[in-house]
């Protein structure tokens, strides 16, 4: 509990770490390599197996609980969870959850993604407005990552529709930058497969991180995206990939080869930051 | 597995059961009455109490998933619902979780909530749009309850913003109806906060169900609920309590006084409903 702030690792992991890579835990078992069981400790082992190769090329880890949750395997996301904090400190968890629900019930999901699995970061669904919220912006030191323009090819219908002049997604990131940021623990989601508005987002919401997910299996180009989405240090960015790296490889080298795309991946990113 | 759908047991809980009262199980053990212990076998044990006290005065049991998950109580959540389904059987049971994610994830949320709890029905947020939601959707017999319009204050902040000359949560009503109902497995959720915007809710979507929180704690008169939501055969709500009913009181008669304030909320609902 007495680690840096989300922002503080995140920096430090952004410039001494030299990485924007965001890796993705996503563990399904039926892609395991053979050596691993398809049950709880088969995937509490594939996922640190994953962790330990590629905490170097990385920024920010990332489960999503419910390719956990779907198993009853909890208890294998905090086991994983605390791995990445004794064996690589520095490198913030973010707990993809995308919670949303009314204040007193949000205190629970809360409590859920800070106190029992002890993440830096949560992600979170704005569709109930500030107040549902709320309480995860209170918990000043960790850091509240807010769906604002998501990957998915549904992700327009509501999000990219107008809203006094301006598509939805502009309209929240401005609100949060402006009015929900109050402890400079926000962050948003915005997605690889829209580098142009990407960029429109970038351009409201200052130096804000912003979690890009849809590199690789989604169509998103890396490359697009650092140079629609990056900040004038060449930072800013958490760009996930899961898929891409978890099955590099189905056989006895996943970690290698795993190792080696979150290494490609981060040098691609590279390439194109500012310096 | 061999229940009938969701909306079947629903519809014969509203006329033969004679309820449109939603039970909503959101256990805080600081309020348990001292013969309960608190945790995880308190948990399970007063909600089995509850549950058992106000069966015949409900038509749903409502167990809110964040007050399980920030305990690490799963376990007590599959034992309720299962208790549920055992002595209560035709008294369905929604999984109030409020999930959301991209498909590939949302396979997932929707195996959670179907598979691992056996849940009837499940609450899910519409802010990623329809695919977001498809893999709940294609489970035909299971109820699949969609955000509207929430109950909070901050709830109209985005979903009472001005979409094509209407505010989104009558747009999205509308879509909802005419276009993701393809199984007739969808209903809404709609607060008893603003009974007029329920009425205009009930107005654009025919006979689908609705999910209304609000009465009681939050402020939300039974009366004007009734009046503006109902079908024009005294049907179609599931008007939830929570606090109300669980902590009724907080001595050894907690469950003659769940009793007591289940019955006198069906009570008051009834007294408005067309008959």
């Amino acid at each position: 509990m007495s680690r840096p702030s989300f922002q503080d690792q995140l920096k430090s992991r952004w410039h001494a770490g030299n990485s924007l890579v965001c890796v993705g835990l996503d563990p399904d078992p039926e892609r395991f390599p053979e050596q691993f069981d398809q049950n709880n400790s088969g995937i509490t082992a594939f996922c640190k197996a994953i962790v330990d190769a590629t905490a170097q090329f990385a920024c920010t880890f990332k489960p999503q609980i419910a390719h956990f949750a779907a198993r009853g395997a909890e208890s294998a996301l905090e086991e994983i969870i605390d791995h990445i904090h004794v064996n690589h400190p520095g490198i913030p968890v973010i707990l993809d959850a995308k919670r949303g629900d009314i204040g007193s019930t949000a205190q629970h999901y809360a409590a859920e993604a800070f106190e029992r699995y002890d993440a830096d970061a949560v992600t979170v669904n704005p569709f109930l407005g500030r107040d549902s919220v709320q309480p995860f912006l209170d918990v000043k030191d960790r850091g509240v990552i807010i769906l604002c323009r998501t990957s998915n090819p549904g992700g327009a219908e509501l999000q990219a529709r107008d809203i006094d002049g301006q598509p939805m997604y502009l309209n929240l990131a401005a609100r949060i930058a402006n009015e929900w940021n109050e402890h400079g623990n926000c962050a948003l989601v915005v997605g690889a497969t829209w580098p142009e508005e990407l960029a429109q987002v970038r351009n409201t919401v200052g130096d804000m991180p912003l979690l890009v997910p849809g590199v690789g299996a989604q169509g998103g180009s890396a490359k697009d995206v650092v140079t629609s989405g990056q900040n004038a240090d060449g930072s800013g960015l958490m760009i996930n990939s899961s898929r891409g790296i978890l099955y590099a490889s189905g056989d006895s080298d996943f970690a290698s080869a795993a190792a080696t795309a979150a290494r490609d991946l981060r040098d691609e990113i590279n390439l194109h930051r500012n310096r």
